[in-house]
């Protein structure tokens, strides 16, 4: 048995959620955070943030909340925030150069250590503080960074060619930004990245404010 | 009261996860889908998409699931993907860019019809099909293209005066993935993306996997 688990998954895509709330209502000097603030900067029921934090051991005081300090510390503590997970990001144009100078990336621990890109005029250079280099010089690449995640940032046509390279670069953690759906085996976790879904929610709102009888 | 009054924000921010689900299901060939496999691709239980499809007023059928091109059909028109909204982006590097040639955007009603950069060499140009303006022509870069979404992807450091900005415009939906904490008004829906947040959740997986007595 793992150290995590007790931990359902639905609770685990929640908890970076938490961590960037209460990195938000730190910055704005909250000392304590009730589970009706985590639940607002979340998009959840207050129910289901206690619920949530009783998975890590966590509870808070009725009345009072959370200590937001110790929260903070326990939650990054399930995410393994102190761990280092060296990235490879596959396809260098603008989204994989966006990423490289993305600083959540690095501070979160997902530092980007090689780009693989099959343009012959980036192969060999650094761009944005990262070592460029061709595809069939992955299983290198791999081997020499400890790379344990590789990111698709190829256009959709060339994304499942990348993510099999990765597998058969021993990668078992993909993340995907190409918007195609992608085929792995059992064993690789693999994460798609939707760049427009947090639109469509807008889109939704938007709609419901135009619709007659509104406002 | 709004059309869309009755549906729970929970599930609002659930349906564009629904609707990317079904697009994978149904590229597989599947006719029907059930209550199980959707829970699956969305990361949630099975009971909960019952709940939130059962707020759309649709309801699978025992044993069979749901028909899966009228439940797209049904997503697809509470989320508001028939109408358009065009899109402004303030900042056009890297990220702007790469955003610019997502097909996503544009498929699912989200035109960028106007991109925003401080960079005089690319004001006044069009770059991956988007016309580059100057701060100062905001208001009517957002009168002139109807524009109703603003996009962020600016340094962090000049997000909030971006923001500021838009508000400024008239635009009361923005959406950022400036990696800060933005302040805006009540009237104002403001919804960042992180992009780390599923590398964190590849992380915890990665850190169970390591943690010792595993496997």
């Amino acid at each position: 048995m793992t150290g995590h688990g007790h931990i359902p998954e639905a609770t685990v895509a929640r908890l970076p959620l938490y961590l960037r709330g209460l990195d938000e209502l730190l910055v704005n000097g909250a000392g304590t955070v009730s589970s009706d603030e985590l639940a607002d900067v979340a998009g959840v029921n207050a129910a289901k943030v206690r619920k949530d934090l009783s998975h890590l051991g966590t509870y808070g005081t009725r009345g009072v909340g959370y200590d937001a300090e110790y929260l903070r510390f326990e939650i990054s503590r399930a995410l393994g925030v102190a761990n280092t997970w060296p990235v490879v990001v596959c396809g260098f144009g603008n989204l994989g150069r966006a990423l490289a100078n993305h600083t959540g990336f690095t501070d979160r621990g997902f530092p980007i250590l090689a780009a693989i890109d099959t343009d012959p005029e980036k192969v060999g250079t650094t761009l944005d503080g990262v070592p460029i280099r061709a595809p069939r010089e992955l299983v290198r690449v791999v081997k020499d960074n400890h790379i344990a995640i590789g990111v698709i940032a190829t256009p959709p046509e060339a994304a499942q060619d990348a993510v099999d390279r990765l597998i058969e670069a021993g990668i078992r953690s993909i993340m995907s930004f190409a918007p195609t759906v992608l085929v792995v085996p059992d064993d690789v976790e693999i994460r798609s990245v939707d760049l427009a879904t947090e639109l469509q929610i807008l889109g939704f709102h938007l709609t419901g404010s135009d619709s007659p009888g509104s406002g």
